[in-house]
């Protein structure tokens, strides 16, 4: 992760004219601050023709949606980092495929007392974040609601003769292998709701930055399909959460290794700064988006073998163990809700 | 129109089980319940990787949001129509640029109290309207807000050679071509904003279902590129304010024929009824999504032509005239404005 930017949280600074509201001003000038903070030549019509693929390349689409006080807030994020998670959350989808992320569209519905300054910060954090992946903001909507609502669809490219990476094809014998941290995201959001943003103790930042604009090395996915990876997807909702569905749809088990999976120093730490088992991160935290696939090859370049693909069924209830023994731990069960 | 399917608006009879609301029941059935009614088998994976479009095609992206209480209320449409109509407002962005809808992608946000039966209703009438295209619903998010909120995104396929129908290819000497309805869609809201929707004078009923559930015939758009067609877009914000979109991009004028445009039976019945100037929603209605086409060759099948491409300069303020009059119509300063 040694290319992750840096991303303090912005304080912005208004001048008189940056802190008029949505309502205040037309609603082309809120199109043009978007288009102004992630510009690209093809948005700006009824639709958005892509370049061309790749012959015999398929498109790959997902989309995710950030909710205001639901999935973040913004005295903990910068405006900024709600773009780039809100990228980061949907182009992992595409590359959970094996795909490449190509483009994305916004759709913003935000309350009129919304300053403009505030939409302006989340396009340039999905600007900057999608040309990491030579993506471009393609085109979106903009609406009138009771609360910010940041809607991305992610399109990419899958090229090639390949399968995409489903989650049905894992097979017994092959490694699991992940690109990205588990649990950051998790610890992260729980320093968030004990200090609030500006009380973190210092040496945790990076935890919290974690939450506010997770990070994963671009094209990974797509490296990982080239590599001969099988099945993949990304740590949305909770690591065992997301196992057990990898295993239900491919008839499989999975036995995870302790000790490569086992907290690092700084979960450890924020573990006893809160009085948490740092595991309940590592095993239930979801939002991180790494990536997890499963391969009969080496680990491709930027995973790391996590645990063994075992023989399965589809109808077990808990097919995931850790060092052979059958998981208890509470995340086994639990996981993200929406609508709870 | 006369393939137009009828539109009743829905009287859900609940059952104590589909009384349930989301926040009763698992995302798991909520998701359920929308794939069950609008199926793919292209859908459940991180991402959807759509069918192999036709050699050297290009995909087409739009994306727009439906929220309640600004775009649609639910004591005047039924789940359905909100369904149907966030595909056609969808779809006919795709269509205007000559391209054909192939799949898309729901963002569903709602408040955990919203019955489970509503989400199977709108994702009912996505089902059905998708259909009609030969497109799918292949993909989605669900998220719990304060607001019934639904964004599809929509994914088209562009074939052949011949560019897309962008707004700055219209060409004096051209005629301008309609298809759809113009003003319908605005009579049927200002009749459920005096009547509501049990109240409406029976004979008027066609205009109130224009407007919960608009209606166009697939392709047309299409046809209309295969026909020759240069420049296309689609009625969302008022007749009067796209055009002058379409002069500005294009650099033309535009003189219509008051002959064509004149406001049909209904219109005028419905005018004498409320009292208003049906002209006001020929010109100034949107939400219609009738297809706005420029063609230097006969109109295309299922277009009518509505008036003539004129010489005309980008920076003109207004260069749309009627019967070579300027229009001193009110609409030609007005227009949708998301967040006022």
């Amino acid at each position: 992760m040694s290319d992750k930017p840096t991303q303090p949280a912005q304080t912005v600074q208004p001048t008189q004219s940056t802190r008029r509201t949505l309502g205040e001003v037309s609603e082309r000038e809120v199109i043009q601050a978007i288009t102004d903070a992630a510009p690209s030549v093809i948005n700006g019509d009824d639709a958005a023709v892509l370049f061309p693929g790749q012959p015999n390349s398929r498109t790959v689409v997902a989309t995710d949606t950030l909710v205001e006080g639901r999935h973040f807030r913004l005295d903990w994020s910068s405006p900024e980092e709600v773009g780039q998670k809100a990228i980061l959350q949907n182009f992992a989808d595409i590359e959970a495929m094996g795909a490449r992320p190509t483009a994305a569209l916004l759709s913003l519905s935000a309350p009129p007392e919304t300053p403009l300054e505030v939409v302006r910060g989340i396009a340039a954090g999905i600007g900057t974040r999608a040309r990491r992946y030579t993506a471009e903001l393609v085109g979106g909507d903009v609406t009138k609601s009771n609360q910010l609502i940041v809607t991305i669809t992610a399109v990419g490219s899958l090229g090639g003769s390949r399968s995409p990476l489903t989650l049905d094809r894992a097979r017994a014998g092959q490694q699991l292998v992940a690109h990205g941290r588990l649990g950051w995201s998790a610890a992260g959001l729980a320093l968030l709701e004990r200090f609030g943003r500006a009380d973190i103790p210092r040496e945790l930042t990076s935890l919290v930055d974690a939450h506010c604009a997770p990070w994963l090395s671009p094209n990974r996915g797509m490296i990982a399909r080239a590599a001969g990876a099988s099945a993949m997807t990304d740590n949305s909702d909770g690591l065992l959460r997301e196992l057990q569905l990898l295993c239900q749809r491919s008839g499989v088990g999975i036995d995870l290794d302790s000790a490569a999976l086992a907290p690092d120093d700084l979960l450890v730490h924020a573990g006893q700064v809160l009085g948490v088992d740092p595991w309940d991160w590592v095993l239930g935290g979801g939002e991180d988006h790494t990536l997890l696939a499963t391969t009969a090859k080496s680990a491709p370049s930027g995973f790391r073998r996590i645990g063994d693909i075992t023989a399965g069924t589809k109808s077990a209830q808990h097919n995931v163990c850790m060092d052979a023994t059958p998981i208890q731990h509470s995340a086994a069960n639990q996981g993200w809700e929406s609508f709870q």
